[in-house]
């Protein structure tokens, strides 16, 4: 139950701030409108900073991520027992984060025509620079593969101040290789705010482009189970 | 005594940095003129750091912030008898920074022509980026919300590196849920210096805009309140 | 083993996101297309932080750098019988994380025009911005004495938050002593990833400019070793 | 002798970096032409955190900055015997940091026409936004006062992660109160470049303001004695 509640609130503040920093990058009249990719990487990595320090404090291990947490699991870096309790929390708690930015940025909605969603779906969920299905799986595979690797090489990452540690390395895979995909590199981050998107009602909505949402879902899993696998060969 | 002290010269240094970041961005011939948002939280958010250090050492708790007093005492993180000095230092901390910042740019103000002080009083209070009351106070509870829910589940905030993570949450807030309201999220830095704004002689001097000023009063205060209840809930 | 496994993986990770953020920088239709010298900094910093923590825990020294470990082995820092394996996980490592960029950005090469290469190769490899044989080489030697003087006074830098720390080393090098021939400071990360630019089928491909490549390998190298013999002479 | 040598080394790595950045944003063709105030705070400020980590492990206390030392001895927070050691340190270090910048980038000094100077003096010293030398020197008073009195309440500042936290302290110095003169807070790291670029053979030299330079050298100083004045009698 820790597990869950940890989760859920942990992934609420981290998408609370992250799809915040999308809305106050996209919506007109929001004061960082038009702002940078460095604002962007540096402000979604310190929102799961935050978000890791509110789910280890309540209990979980600030997994925020079912890459993470399957991608642990299948090299026994993590109990299966706790798997379903995570992804419930991490998926909901996403919903409810995409939810609570939608109420607070509804003005800026309404001041904001959709163009085709180009800008208003890129606050909830990510969108490929190049459409290419090989090669955006390719991506968030990559993307997601250095991402746990990394993470399963700094220790206890949820203790002093990793979590912080955690947040600049969000930056730099942002950086560094979420310049194609918009770094998903998290099934709950991408889904969870687009079914919000989908079914709530978001003055000026355009589609949700669910014909793409397999690549923020596959390629993290993979990459996830890939970062596991070498981690484990290395170091058992 | 050591609690109104420390939150006086926690406050001040705060908002010296802080207000000078307003008045560096916005001020004619200042350096940072036209500076950007990121260059707008990541500055506050270091003007908190250091004004919690100052705190720290100097014997408060570095609330700096009656939303932090209010809502903890509320709840049994910090006793009543404290609060009193600890609002009073945080107030007349607020007035002497700003005080000290319209000293320092005395020039640079008599070279900015107010034009309705539209940049001007946002250098000492927040604005919000689209007027409606019942969103800028949503806007300001949430941002509060989320500040003092993962500030509760930092730990100890004045000791060691963590003010300086303190630093980076108030970043987040700013570039998440800030684009709204201007994230005041503090009715001490907010009102303390637009009171300096008013009765000071600023040179080309505008509105104070105090018809706006019961949302960053009572936002912060009821999502401080809001922050506190749910970790008592969580956490007792 | 351990050392030559260590800075493989630790020097492949540094080149994965280093040569990512130039990709993302310079590539068309990358979300940070034309960024800026801080994103620029700030990313390679990060990369080599998460490099030093991968390599850290799989059993290296986290050098990462050819001038580090001969600098360090001149000295007394290091023992000789251990360079060779560290210098080729290094050049090997560099040469994998570029070839991995280069399938992540396929698309992005092919909608990019290589203009004489001017672009193209500076994903991988440094260019000077005012051609000067001697003052590249100083320049390189500069930079790399200052990075290497600086991480000699450090401390155990793989331990706790320093590889963090190393991060911003990186930054401020780049910032202060890197804006006249792009900071290669490291002969592994210049020549791998120039090599894999070479003889990979990389789209629009330009000249890999083996010409200038000497500066990047001596200058780097002189400056270690200079770096070291002074704090030998300082404190033995 | 180690208070003389820390602070030789510490100083001349500080204005290598510090200076560099100058020149990498002032000079034609450098990479970071152009590059923005937060640019420069953060760069200045890891140049500083970088010069405290050489001092302190080569045997000071990090000071880099008469308005430290002399601040510090006023109050008994330092031995007035180790002044004229410490000082001398500064000083040369910072001449002999800036001169370094001269070699490094000489042609980029030959590429940048002067313009009266406006330019390339602010590489190596500061000029204030707008002239007024009661103003220019209250600045200087005011952000010195701001940046002591609180390196007086960070505790031990050589140690551990904290000269990463003054680095970010210098940050915002430059940020909330360096807008209106440049923020020299230090004579040495403003008359060291200052004589540097007076007598060595800069190409394209202009003014270096010896006219200005007595607020450089009497603000700082008057804001470091009131700080740890106010320091002394808050704790004695």
């Amino acid at each position: 139950m820790d597990g869950f509640i940890g989760e859920f609130f942990g992934t609420m503040i981290l998408i609370m701030l992250g799809a915040g920093t999308g809305a106050g990058f996209n919506l007109n009249k929001a004061y960082a409108k038009g702002a940078n990719w460095t604002f962007v990487c540096l402000s979604w990595g310190m929102a799961v900073a935050m978000g890791v320090y509110v789910a280890g404090s309540l209990g979980s291990m600030g997994h925020l991520n079912p890459a993470v947490t399957i991608g642990f699991a299948c090299f026994g870096f993590f109990p299966w027992s706790q798997v379903l309790p995570y992804l419930a929390g991490q998926f909901l708690g996403a919903f409810v984060g995409a939810a609570l930015v939608i109420i607070q940025f509804f003005p800026h909605f309404k001041a904001t025509p959709d163009e085709a969603s180009g800008n208003q779906v890129g606050i909830f969920a990510t969108r490929p620079a190049i459409k290419s299905p090989l090669f955006n799986f390719i991506s968030e595979l990559f993307a997601t593969f250095a991402f746990i690797f990394i993470l399963l090489n700094l220790g206890n990452f949820t203790q002093g101040l990793k979590p912080f540690i955690v947040g600049f390395l969000i930056f730099v895979i942002g950086t560094g290789l979420g310049t194609t995909t918009g770094f998903a590199i998290n099934p709950a981050r991408d889904w969870g705010p687009r079914l919000a998107y989908t079914i709530l009602p978001v003055p000026n909505k355009g589609s949700a482009y669910w014909g793409y949402a397999w690549v923020p879902m596959l390629g993290p899993l993979a990459g996830g189970i890939l970062a596991a696998a070498i981690q484990f060969a290395l170091k058992g």
